[in-house]
Parts: structure tokens; sequence; C-alpha cells
């Protein structure tokens, strides 16, 4: 613990390139009984920063206060607010869903890098990225025992299709995996039905991901999933799922949990269900496509970087509004209100809208890969992507020395009373960085409505709310500028 | 004001057959100045009745408390919990959608026939009527400018179709009737898009059922009305429509909030929207049905009646789960309920599930025609056909004196929490004896989501909750037999 602590502690008096790490380490030498304490956490230091460097630092901050206020009154109450819902909203009515492989992301991303040109922003390009391209054709299923039913599908993605005439089989249906395993031996032949109760998004979801690999191993020939949602309308809601090698590809589409359920209960009368499934769906040579960048270069030390991102795709349904147009916008709209406000924070600021994300982090994953050289110069990786409802602070991970930080960060934006930090920073396409040990924030909004609407037709505009849109732009223009303009990099573990 | 109350008092004292209006009356003979009081609802009356009278009635009403709590225990808490829910789920899982006209309707009409007799109960019936017949047929919205993008779409009920080609126009958005007779010169030849907001139903709905015919006047070829719907997750929402003697008659259907929406934003742009539809709608001859009727005969005033019912008829959507088999079926259950515990009220306790409601109470209208005859029989009129959600009471339309009678009643559901007696038991299928007079009651519950499913594919089981039913018809129940067992019929105005 002690050597932790000392290391951790010895990081980060390394990492301090400047005056505030000359003070500290002159009172280090002179004062070895107190650094002694401040590396094993005692008393005298709040969350492993010294009492000084920590006072000195939350002045540093609170001096933002004026800035945070400024953005605030831009963002909320001034000629920007509704500013990002209003580009969203034209953004994703002419194009529509911006599926990866679709030539709808490849007309937003050019719309996208227009926009951000005409915006004023600085070192606007694209980066090239190799991306799935897979496409659902016409889809249908309809139950034709005990009686004519159509049922609303949505084929899931890089699920293959049937052939043309489709599959036609009995239904076996279960609750879960372990239903399954065992009445392995009804699934030979059988189109399975998984209707699984919805405990949460991340408990739940693996029904979708893993529900053919599964049904495939114990024979099925396709499987329907009970659509991952919180509430439903007759709503599919669609999603990635995943082949395993070695087991046979079977095509595989969600339903609505209205006929999960209707099938369950027919099955627990004992009643023949038999459903035929047609799914033209089909993967194709993967294509190319960009993560889109913008900056304002930092005027100080322009090759360290906060990283403010959403991703542009979307799935094929609806109109991408939501997940993740709104993520996308506004951290477009956090670069725009810094620039109108006339600030250029000393750290570079630097919007990406990845591509593919739906895909499984596609592009975020080839710009890590790409930029991963220069990780010593990241300070902040933030990403938003579950929504730009109404926010009530962040979620961090790194170290507790900068979570002290983002803390104090938060507390600028008292004037909206949204200063949580809560742990699980974590999203698809800054999780590559989180892992190396970069800092990384996601805003953390009210979810209460986000999985009624998401991957389905339902995620369009008319989910968003451009006030809450307003104050989430706040958040993210505030978090984004402070931490790059503050004079040291956010400490890592 | 004396001479109403007076004659209110009078047609109250009329009434009475029995020995208690023998008491009134000789009070009232050697108690003039208090009968003044009585009929002018001075102090010593509450709600018009005779201090006395309404003392003797609420010790009537009182001595139902263990009947009451009888019911309750074996609807919520003993055997019979959940049978309504599950009776109606068998239903409408086995029998789909049922839809005024249509082969599902009379299947359905059928079944519970046999139902009600292997339930036991008496003179089990089916009254002929002639109902509608339109069906929707295929139909489809494709958006062609400013981009491809399918539009869902639901036929409105009694819609015309279109050509088979279908209908190829540009597209004139307005968010109220007002704007369409501002921008009347610009409809004609057009496709008009309402985006009127929600208010609420009963204000919002005209724009469903006069959009058409308002659209007309002003020269358009068709019209698509934003569904009336509190929550959308891109669910049309149908119900019917109303043309006009003289106004041409043009194809109508709802379209989801989110392509409405969509819509008038792309317009406010000064986009140019061309819409192609396709509905093969048509009415047919109209057909026979049948209403449904059960009973538990009065042991002692036989031909007097208390009335409880739903509508068996839905949209062809969804499973007609909600609008109204919740209704009909806690009807039902209040039936089963009292004969399972050995109850026989004093008066005929009479089930009813129309047919036709949803073409504009087609049904009960036949059945009021035949039955009118009789009006001086019924007690209580009672219809459920906005949800059996959690119920919190009554709303209930009648005289003073039986509101005050109902008030007490109610009280009996004090073991549930469920006492409410707000005003307008108005409902489609009974408003034609309230309008004659009779007292009528519609169940008050919580209707937070009904405008979610209302009419959509979205209305199946899975909205209903069987224990909330099982209260709703806790309620039903105890209120229907008090009601028809009280020794005297509720007063009239
Ligand atoms: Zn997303
Ligand atoms: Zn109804």
């Amino acid at each position: 613990m002690l050597v932790l602590g000392g290391l951790t502690c010895f990081d980060y008096l390394n990492k301090k390139t400047n005056w505030k790490k000359m003070k500290l380490l002159i009172f280090a030498f002179f004062g070895g009984a107190h650094l002694l304490s401040l590396c094993s956490g005692k008393a005298i230091y709040k969350n492993g920063i010294s009492k000084r460097t920590f006072q000195e630092m939350k002045e540093e901050i609170a001096s933002y206060g004026d800035v945070a206020k400024a953005i605030i009154n831009l963002a909320v109450y001034g000629k920007a607010q509704n500013r990002s819902y209003e580009r969203l909203a034209l953004l994703v009515d002419t194009v529509g869903p911006r599926l990866s492989g679709s030539k709808n992301l490849e007309k937003a991303i050019q719309i996208m890098y227009q926009n951000l040109q005409q915006d004023g922003l600085e070192n606007v390009h694209l980066e090239p990225v190799r991306i799935p391209h897979w496409e659902r054709g016409e889809e249908s299923a309809v139950m034709l025992e005990p009686r004519i039913h159509k049922i609303a599908i949505l084929g899931l993605g890089s699920s293959i299709g049937t052939p043309p005439e489709g599959i036609t089989a009995e239904v076996l249906v279960v609750t879960s995996f372990d239903e399954l395993q065992r009445r392995a031996s009804e699934a030979r032949g059988k189109i399975v039905v998984y209707n699984q109760p919805y405990i949460n998004y991340s408990r739940t979801v693996q029904y979708r991901t893993q529900g053919a690999v599964e049904a495939a191993k114990v024979g099925a020939v396709a499987s329907l999933i009970r659509s991952v949602a919180s509430l439903s309308i007759y709503s599919p809601h669609t999603g990635i799922q995943e082949y395993q090698d070695g087991v046979p590809k079977i095509p595989t589409a969600c339903i609505t949990v209205e006929d999960a359920e209707m099938m369950s209960r027919m099955a627990s009368r004992g009643i023949k269900i038999v459903i035929q499934l047609k799914m033209g769906a089909k993967t194709y040579p993967d294509t190319d496509s960009f993560n889109t960048v913008a900056e304002i270069t930092g005027s100080k030390y322009p090759e360290q970087v906060v990283l403010v991102s959403g991703h542009l795709d979307s799935w094929d349904v609806g109109q991408g509004a939501m997940d993740d147009g709104g993520g996308a916008f506004i951290s477009w709209e956090a670069l725009s209100l810094i620039k109108d406000l006339g600030l250029r924070p000393k750290r570079t600021l630097r919007l990406v809208l990845w591509t593919a994300e739906e895909q499984g982090g596609v592009g975020a994953f080839q710009y890590y890969q790409l930029h991963k050289v220069n990780i010593s110069n990241y300070s902040l990786v933030m990403e938003s992507d579950t929504g730009t409802f109404l926010p009530t602070g962040l979620q961090f991970t790194g170290s507790e020395k900068a979570r002290a930080i983002m803390e104090e960060v938060m507390s600028l934006l008292q004037p909206l009373n949204i200063t949580q930090v809560l742990s699980h920073g974590e999203g698809t396409d800054i999780n590559f960085w989180i892992q190396a040990g970069v800092p990384g924030a996601s805003l953390l909004d009210d979810l209460y409505k986000y999985f009624f609407f998401h991957h389905s037709h339902g995620d369009t505009m008319t989910v968003m709310d451009p006030k809450q849109m307003n104050v989430a732009a706040a958040v993210w223009a505030v978090v984004s500028y402070v931490v790059a303009d503050m004079e040291e990099m956010l400490p890592r573990s």
C-alpha cells in the first residue's frame, strides 16, 4: 500500500513540469515527514493530493468561475441556445439514419466536414477508417400457427439472411440461457424465441449479442430475441450480435416485447407455434469511412489534448438522433461555445465524431491504433453516448487525484446544479484510452427514457429536448475547456 | 332554486315504494317546515337527502362491509386473483384484434358466449346487431422528396382508399385547423399533414375525426394526421374518422408523432415534401354481430337492472387487450366473483359486452333502442372503457342524492383505499342511458399510460397488469353488487 501510494505520488510529482512542481519538490525536500504522509494518504491530504497543492488547484479551478458562467449564459440563456438541437435536426432530417457502410453515413460525414469548417474550427479533417458494411435487406416474420399474425422484426447487425423462401419452423420459447440448456434436446430444428425479462441494458443485452450463438449450439435454425427495451409500443430494437468461430451461423432478429410475451404465454399453454422468417440480411466487404475531427488548437501546449466526442453513425432505423446524434452535437457545440466566447485553452481541444461505433467501436479502435503513440499527451478523453437528456454530472474513471480535480471542475457547474462525479467514465469509443490509463469521462444524464427509444424507429428528434441539450452542451464545454486550460494535465494512476 | 329543489325532492319521494317512503311521508306531513328545509337543501340535510333517510341509507350500505371484504379477499388475495387477466390473455392471444365486421370479432363473441355459459351465469344470450364492416387492406406511405423515407401509417376507420397506383402529392403541413384556414389557398391538390400538439385526448382527437373533412373542404386530396398519443415509439394510433355530407371524401390515415414533427420541421425550412400514399381501405355492407349478455337474475326485483359493461370489439391492431378487453373482462369478473361467493342481489346484475363500440357505440345504440322501453327499471349503468390500471374510484353522473349514495358505496372500498367519486360518469356505450336520466358510472383509474398504447399495435397483454385488474374487478363487483342489492333503486334527478 505504502509503496503503491509512494509510486503514485512519485508519478504525480514526475508529471509536474512547472513552477508548482518545483515548489512541491522544495517542500518535499525540506519536509520529508510531510511528503511521507502525503504519499501514504494520511489525514492532512484529501484524495492523495497535498493540502497545499490541492488548495492551489482549487484556487486555480475557482478562477474559471466567470468563464464557466459565460459558457452557461451563452449556451443556456444566450444566443447559442437551441443551436445544437437545431443543427442536429437539420442533419438527421436531411440524411436520416446512418448505418455503418451506408451512403447516408458518408453523406453525413461530408456534411459535418463542411459544417465544422464553416463554423471556423481548426484542423478540420477526416481520418480514413475501414468499416463493416452490413445491410438488413427485406425482412419479415409471420406466425403461421396457432393463428396468422404479422410479427414486427428488426434483423440484428451482422446476422446472416435466410434462404429466399425463408425458414419455417416450430418455436421453442425460453426465458433464459439456463432454460435453453435444460431444454437443449427440444431445440434442434426449431426457432428459439428468447423472452428474457428486462433487468437493465448491460445485464440483458447478452441475449441480443449471444442469443444466436447459444441457440445454434443446441441445433436451432434461427433465433428471435425479445428487444432489450424498458418500454415498448410494439417496437423492435435492433443492435449488434456476435457469431462465434466454430458455431454455425443462424439468422437472428429482434422481436417486440409484446410478441415475445405472447409466444411465451402460448407456449406455456402447450400451444404449438410455427413462424416463417425471411431475412435478406447480407454482409458486404468492408468499406471506406472516416472519423471526423476538428480542433481549437492549444495556445501553450498544442500537442496536449482534451478529446470530446460522440459517434456519428447509428442504426438504420429512426434518425439516430439520440444515439448518438445528441452526443456528437453537444461535442461540436462545446467547441462552438468556446470559440464564440473567443477562448483558446492552453491545450488543444479536439472534437472527434466516431464512425462505426455501433459495429463495436470500429472507428475509435483504429483512431487509437493510429494515435496511441502520443498517449502521454492525452489529458482527458470524453464521450457522450447515453443520451443528452437533463445531465446531473459526469461519470469518471481516473486516479483519485484526477477525480478530486474533476470534482472541483464540476463545482463550476453549481449554477446549473450539475455537480455529480460518479465512477465508470467508460464508453465504447474511449475505452481503449481509459484502459491504457488516460482519464475518461462520460456525460451523466437522466436515463429514464433512453431505453424506450434505443436502436428503434423511435430514435428521432421527437425524443430530443433543446433545453436539455443546451444544458448538456454547457457541461461539456465547461469541463473540456477548464481541463484543457488548466496549468497541468490530469494526473494518472 | 326552491322549486327545482322541491321538484327534485318530490320526484325522490315519488320513487320510494316501500316502508321508508311511508315513514318519510309521515315525517313530511307532520313536519312541513322540515320538509321545506329538506327540499331547499338547508343545513340539516346532506346532498338533499334527509338526515334520517340518509342515515338509514348509510346504515344499509355499511351493512355490506363484510360482503365487500369477501369480494375484495376473493378478487385480490384469494383464488380468483389474476383470473380476469388470465381469461383475457387466453381470448386475445387466441383471437387477436377484433375489428367491427371481422371474423375475429364474431369468433370472440362465440367464445365469450361459451365462456359465460361455462361460468354458470344465467340468461346467457346474444342480441343481434347490424354493424359496419370496414377493412384497411394493404396500405403504405413513402416520402419521395426531400429523401426516400418509409412512413408508418394506419388508415383511419371509415376512410376510403386511394386508387391502386396511390396518390402522389406535395404536402402542406399545418399545426391547427386555424392555420389550415389561413393557408386554405395553398391546400388544393395537396396532402394535408396535421402536426397538431397533443393537449389531451378529448381536445386533440378532433384532428383525427374531422381532419379529412376540413382538408377536403379546402381542396386537399388526402390527409395524414399526427397520432393522438401521449408518447410515441414511432407508433401510429388509429381510430374512427367521420366524413360529412356534401364534402368530398378523401383518404385519411394517421402517421407517427415523429414523422409529423419531422415534416413540420422540413416545411418550416422551406423544403418541398412529396408523399406517395396507397390505401386499400374499403367499406363493405353492414354485417351481423351481437351484443353478448349474461346475468345473475335478481332475487326480489328481477326486472330491475344494474348493468356492467365493456366492449368486445377493438381496432384491428394489437390485441385490443386494454381497449377494451380489460373493461369487458373485469365486468365479467364482477359477475363471476359474486356468483362464486354464492351471492344473488335483489336486482338483476346484467353483463353486456358491446359490439362495434369503436365505430361509434353501434351495438350500444341498438341495445338502447331495443331496451329503453324499460328504462325506469335501470338503476345504474356502468362501463369500464378507459383502462383497468390501478383504480382510484368512480366517475359518476346522476342526481346529488344518487351521488351521495355512491359515495357511501365507495366507502366500502376503503380497505383498498379506492373511494373517489368524481363527476363525468359518461362512456360511449352508456351515454344513451345517462342522457335519458339513468345514473351512470365509469371506472376511474390511472390513465398515465393509456394514451401510450391506445388504438396502436401496442395495445396488448403486455400493457395489462393482473394485480391492477384484480383490484379493478373488486371495485366493479362491490359497486355493482351493492347497488343491485340495496332496497331501493338509485334516485334520479
Ligand atoms: Zn451509441
Ligand atoms: Zn374503447
